[in-house]
């Protein structure tokens, strides 16, 4: 941690400061420039709030050295993390396709997907039970039913299941049926379900919040990592920008710097990320192109009568159109499909 | 809702969005432009999925006409709410100061802190006893301790006490002490929570998500409200922009706005909107001018000793000196504090 | 173009809007729904202004129907615009690979760049001759100086030209050594400028704004093509969000989007869009996957001693990688580099 | 500037940083952490190039210690600036109202408008000449016959003119006829139009970009000063945000950053940076209230018929009530309008 001193600052407010940063147990080193005095902190500055510090006299900023996460970064593991998800390892050269609906509708819709994912070669099932949506007027979702028609999917093809869990108290019920907890944008800082997942013994699959720095979706891993739970997939879903055409703006950028930052698997949801079916196709293969080790797509048969998100699914035969594309760009990048 | 067909629709494409609309127990109009050909949609909208409507072949765009909520809209109720936490009445001519520290460290810091901003006129006190934050190594508050505190110091001052609640099963144990319950700006869309203060009989802050729109804060406060909860203070609280200066930036344009959209009482955050002790007063001042309700303000007796968000809480006496400058402001657009 | 009456907007307010779009040569149609009144506007409403109608009594919002640009539009064009740049073509199945330094320094680097980048297969050469820089006591570029370096440089390795021109009263001096004009980022907007470009019989590389829309780009166009010049390329090369850990984030989304909207071809900046030479492979290969027509990549013999830009550089065996890399990703999506 | 080295650079890459560094002229420091090496650069940071500097094999991260701004900095000149704009003064315990219409539209207008805000206390006139549009269907101001009637409705009501230049070349042109030259949010980045403007000797009105940060706000006044021009005033006029319900945010943190960091006079725009007439007043008080020197708004007598913005434009009555408000609220905080 460096600390940047006003121009002006007093001998006595230096004083004051370096004092207070011995006390709590680090070294410091003074740099006295032409116009600035800095101060820096020596030792693992990680516990030290840099808030807390910066509200002692005559500091001007504080600039933090180490990155606040460490079970997460690639620091702390160098080489990439693989996992089992069932009998599928997600990481490695291999890229994981989960595909299915935004949400369960019904008994019918979610067996026929499921058919028609694992026809087109997915590897993951994914389907909501418990939605967030922003309107309490709009569906919840089916709830425990469509997480038993769900599992009853799963079971038919051999797919194992992904699904999202909205709250501490349903990791439990969530957890008998899923192989695959997910955690939605909208609770990427949700700390409560953070730490309950972080407890549960099944792969996480941790989308970005939209409003998210990549540093705050590697914390919010570090959180459920250090609840024990290592296994955790990272997912781009699109952030909010200033661009009204697409829903959100797929942060393509983030797939390479999560890369070099942490060794968990990077996934890409091209459906949010757009908000348009048609422009899906394009930005998959952009995404498995830029190394990503899978993507979640909605993929319903219908989707002009889907009760969410009909408007960004992509039906069965652009489904399968677009697994054909990306086993080519797989290849183009040495990996596999 | 009116739905805008792309260019070169084919007869029959605007015949099945017709029908379908239809069936959906809608009147349609249409009108063919020289360029696009225009259906509009007849009836209540907003059980309408705009999403699942645009699926359709041949549609460009669809444009809803009904803003989404409705309990908490100004169509709804034309007169501005104003409700009591316990004697001191929310809304109206009054400007609410609530003030207190971050977070509770110690019963002497919030008995301290409650003396303080109380003597300086204050007429609720803050202190947050469950901390949400980035980081699973700072600190994460002292809990049902803290609320102990809190309600103590509470006792003794008279004053109200407004404290976050994280999660759907602290709402019971937090009302326990708390006189209002507050719903940060990460849980803002956390509906298992919003769905949970929804159904408690004590009042809510809800803070504005700090990457969502001013309608999405609206529609999480008709989340509560559909619940049976009318009482609902909505924050502005500072969005994410592109701007590193400051922390975040208070959206104060959101004030008149919302006073115009909604009867909700509308309370500014200062201190998280800006993230520097040295804007809080300016920025209080300019809420206070614009017609914000009220605000909650970060003090602490010792800010260079805060165990978090210390940049941003202001002394005792910064803090008597904004409220008498507040108290002019006031006065000169007709309010009083 | 649709006009939504606030609730309860009076006959009177209705009818006087009724009346002055009729008077502007307009013809209406009323719709009265249950909780807002809604009236068409039928003809081409492109010369209206949203704002200026916004104005009258009793009007809640503006939705236009029509898209503002024209001659950009698919719907004007609806197959793909191709032109030569001197003898390569620019569109169509080939990518185009534009490269070179930030910043011409000298002429030796200059020829030495442009001899590296033709040997690894760019079509272009790149480089800027007068620089946009934030301060003031940067470098500013070499002027016609390094003009007629490039044009030198170009002619020893048969690669047309293109670099940036800033304002009006450069576009004759620029156009007589370059072979396309590059519009920047900063200069989107710079009516001044995009009216003297579009007077020129040179391509133009037009770059948007980072803070600009997908729309304001192609309008922009517009303004340049509306001027004459019809030979215009876009170039998506970032945009400003909150993510800091990049210096901007590639809109990847763009290019399937402007594919639709528009018949230019777009072409990426991979460079800006970073700001680190590290994730320029790795965005390259989305760009050319999601469909872009082309690159402009900045490539510098020894980065680390360039005058401007340094950071988003690639050296030569790095560029000579990616060109190798770059060609599968092509063949996987038929297209040819 | 402190160069952060990547854990685990090797001490050849720290000892070629070094080297790098002190063959430019400037001193080292260098702290050796557990996790990482950190190189102190000790002398005037401001001439070296980040960037650049940032390529050299194993560098981690540059951090910046001084501002970029020197001459616009309260370091370099503590107490406030103030100047006359004829024999108005600007700066100072005063409140600047500069008021008129978005574009000058006919003699009979501006003379109207002239008189109407000189009854209701405006110290300037603004009037747009030369428009900037996004379309160029729209029309683009009266040019050389607006500044004419601009400076007959200055002198027939004894104000001074501010008004916009949008290209180097016109500076001379519109110099003849204002007081105030205006270099609106698309220009703030146009450093030839900066230059021009900086060789003037009117005072410049600056508008802050909507996609631009303060630093930048302030690096580009720097860009005028350095070429001699001390006048400047900075105009915030909001940013561009993800919020859609307001044309922009006004950023009003921006105001006591900026008197904060710069001794410059700070304007405020609550015409561009709310977008809607009805949310003008309180914003205008907000910006008052929060220290700003200045406000810059529209009024038009008759705004349903304005030529442009017409839906952000105040009426007489309604600009003579913001008067009376603001009167109130700049006594609340010691200033005088």
């Amino acid at each position: 941690m460096i600390i940047i001193m006003r121009m002006g600052a007093s001998q006595e407010e230096i004083q004051h400061v370096v004092h207070r940063v011995e006390e709590l147990g680090y070294q410091t080193h003074l740099s006295q420039g032409e116009e600035r005095t800095i101060i820096g902190v020596i030792g693992d500055e990680r516990p030290l709030d840099k808030d807390r510090m910066g509200r002692m006299q005559g500091i001007e900023r504080i600039v933090p050295i180490l990155r606040p996460f460490k079970l997460a970064s690639r620091d702390f593991q160098p080489s990439d993390s693989t996992f089992l998800v069932n009998d599928h390892t997600v990481g490695g050269t291999q890229i994981t396709i989960m595909a299915g609906p935004c949400a369960v509708e019904s008994r019918e819709q979610i067996l026929e997907t499921a058919q028609l994912v694992r026809d087109a070669g997915a590897h993951l099932l994914r389907g909501g039970a418990f939605k967030p949506r922003t309107s309490p007027y709009s569906f919840q979702g089916l709830g425990q039913e469509g997480l038993e028609y769900l599992a009853e999917a799963g079971a038919a093809t051999e797919l194992p299941i992904v699904t999202e869990v909205m709250a501490p108290e349903q990791v439990a019920l969530v957890g008998q049926y899923a192989d695959v907890l997910q955690v939605g944008t909208r609770n990427m800082q949700n700390y409560a379900l953070l730490h309950a997942v972080g407890e549960s013994d099944l792969p996480v699959l941790l989308k970005r919040g939209m409003m998210c720095t990549i540093e705050e979706l590697l914390m919010s891993a570090e959180y459920i990592m250090s609840h024990g739970n290592r296994r955790v997939m990272l997912c781009e879903r699109g952030i909010r920008t200033f661009e009204t055409y697409t829903r959100n703006t797929l942060d393509i950028n983030a797939v390479p710097v999560l890369k070099e930052l942490t060794h968990l698997p990077v996934i890409v949801d091209p459906s949010h990320a757009t908000g348009k079916w048609n422009l899906v196709s394009a930005v998959s293969r952009a995404a498995v192109a830029a190394g990503a080790d899978g993507l979640i797509v909605e993929v319903h048969p219908r989707p002009e009568q889907a009760l969410s998100a009909g408007g960004q699914s992509l039906r069965a035969t652009r489904f399968a159109e677009l697994m054909a594309q990306l086993k080519r760009v797989a290849q183009a990048v040495d990996r596999a499909l």
